[in-house]
C-alpha cells in the first residue's frame, strides 16, 4: 500500500501526476487537504474536528478530501482508513515550488511525509522548482518513478524520509545526493489597509542561500540536478552537547 | 533587546510568567498570538493578511497581539517591528505542556524559537509539564532565569536554540543538557457526528517513549530534572548519504 498525499490541494495537478507514477506500484490511497495549505509545516489540528470525504477524482483510485492539515492527513490514513494495514511508502507531492534547503521545516509537504517517517514509514516528498498551477510535471514524473522504484526495492537504511527536488526545465542532468543547504528568507511584508481601515501585513519575501559548498541540494538544483536529501528528525545539535554542559552545575 | 513570544497566546499565564523574568534583563518587546496555537507547528501565513494590535496588559511593556501563527510573530517583529534592530535573545513560552522529545516538532513555541534561530538569533524556548492554565510558574521561573542569563552573558556558540522543558512539582533536582529522546505519539480519534449529521474525527492521543538512553530529555524530566536540549535546525540524515549514492547512477 503506498500512501499519497501533498499541501497544494487534492486537485493540484503535481498530485495527479504522483497519482499516476505511484499507482504503477501498486494499491494506492490518496488523503490530500481539500484546500491548498502551503506553509502550514508541521501543524495538526487540535482544538476542533477534521473531516473526511471521499471523492471520485481520479479513475477509481480510493481518494479522500480532508479539512485539515497535511500532517493530519497522513495521521488519519495511518489511524482511521489503514489501521493495522501496512503502508509501504508515503509519497507527497509533488509540490509546485521548491522545499529545498531550510524550506523543509515550512512545507506541508514534506511534514506529511516527515510524519510518516516519524511512524517509521519510508516516505519520499517531491517538489518541482516550477510554482506555476500549469506547470509541466512530465521530466518530475520520470524522476519520481526511478526514485521511487529504487525505495520499494532496495528500501530506506539509514533515514526514513528523502527530500527530493527536481529542476524546473527540460535540461536534467542527473540525480545528486546532497545535505540540505545554508539559507534564509530576506522577509518584507507588504503592507496596506483593509476595508475596515485597519492596517495588515502581508508576508512574501526572497530566499537567500548562504551556503557555497557543492554538496548542497541548491547547488545540485542550481546546476540542474535533481536533489535528494536524507533527512531526519533529531533536532539535537550534537556539537552543542559539552559547552552547554556548564549548564547543569548553574543550581 | 529581549523579544518574548508563545504559542498558547498573549493571555496565557506562561507567557507572563516569562515577561516577568525577561524584563529583569532589559528592554522587552511582547509579540504573540492573538489566541492559542498549539500545535501549528512551523506554519507561516502566506494566502492572507495578519494584523498585530498594539496590547497594554503588561504594566508598561510594550506588546502586540499577531493574529497569524508563533513564526508569523517572529517574522513581523524582526522585519516590522524592531527593523535593523539588534535582538540579542528570543524567549519563547513559558509553554502550558511538555514539548520534550519528537513534540519540537509540532510546537508552536518551539518553532518560533526555532524561526529567530533561522535569523542568526539565540533563542530559548521554555515548557512546563503541565498543561493546565492555573500551573505553577514559580519554579519554572527561577530557572527560565538562570537560563537565560546563562545565554545572555556565555552567548549560545555550537548552536543558536534551546528547547528547555522544566518538569512540574516542586521537586526539582536540576539540570541536565540533553539529546532529544525517540518517541511517537500513539494517536487515536475520537469520532463523532457533528450537528448536520456529518462524520468527524477529534485528535487525541498518548505520547509513547521508544528510547530508553539516559542521556535524552525524557528521561531527565521522568527524572525530576530541567531537561536543555541544544538544538538546530539541519534535518540531513548524514550516516544515509553515502550508501543512497546509488540513486545517481539510476538514470
Amino acid at each position: 500500500m503506498i500512501l499519497i498525499t501533498n499541501d497544494d490541494g487534492i486537485i493540484a495537478p503535481g498530485i495527479k501526476a504522483l497519482i499516476e507514477v505511484a499507482s504503477g506500484f501498486g494499491e494506492v490511497l490518496v488523503v490530500a487537504p481539500d484546500a491548498p495549505q502551503s506553509g502550514q509545516g508541521h501543524a495538526i489540528t487540535i482544538t476542533r474536528p477534521v473531516k473526511l470525504r471521499k471523492v471520485d477524482l481520479y479513475n477509481g483510485i480510493t481518494a479522500y478530501e480532508c479539512s485539515g492539515t497535511p500532517v493530519d492527513c497522513v495521521k488519519l490514513a495511518k489511524n482511521v482508513l489503514l489501521k493495522n494495514q501496512k503502508i509501504d511508502l508515503c509519497v507527497s507531492g509533488i509540490n509546485h515550488g521548491s522545499n529545498a534547503s531550510i524550506n523543509i521545516l515550512y512545507s506541508g509537504t514534506m511534514s506529511a511525509a516527515m510524519e510518516a517517517s516519524l511512524e517509521g514509514i519510508n516516505s519520499i516528498g517531491f517538489s518541482l522548482s516550477d510554482y506555476s498551477f500549469d506547470a509541466d510535471f512530465s521530466l518530475a514524473k520520470k524522476y519520481a518513478e526511478v526514485i521511487i522504484r529504487d525505495v520499494l526495492m532496495h528500501k530506506l537504511n539509514d533515514c526514513r524520509l528523502l527530500n527530493v527536488n527536481i529542476p524546473a526545465g527540460q535540461d536534467i542532468k542527473g540525480i545528486k545526493v546532497c545535505r540540505q543547504a545554508r539559507g534564509r528568507w530576506i522577509e518584507e511584508f507588504k503592507e496596506g489597509i483593509d476595508p475596515r481601515g485597519e492596517k495588515y501585513y502581508w508576508l512574501t519575501g526572497k530566499f537567500e542561500y548562504e551556503d557555497h559548498g557543492e554538496d548542497t541540494d541548491i547547488y545540485a538544483l542550481e546546476n540542474n540536478f535533481v536533489s535528494v536529501v536524507p533527512s531526519g528528525f533529531d533536532l539535537t545539535a550534537y556539537p552543542a552537547l559539552n559547552s552547554l554542559k556548564r549548564m547543569e552545575n548553574l543550581i
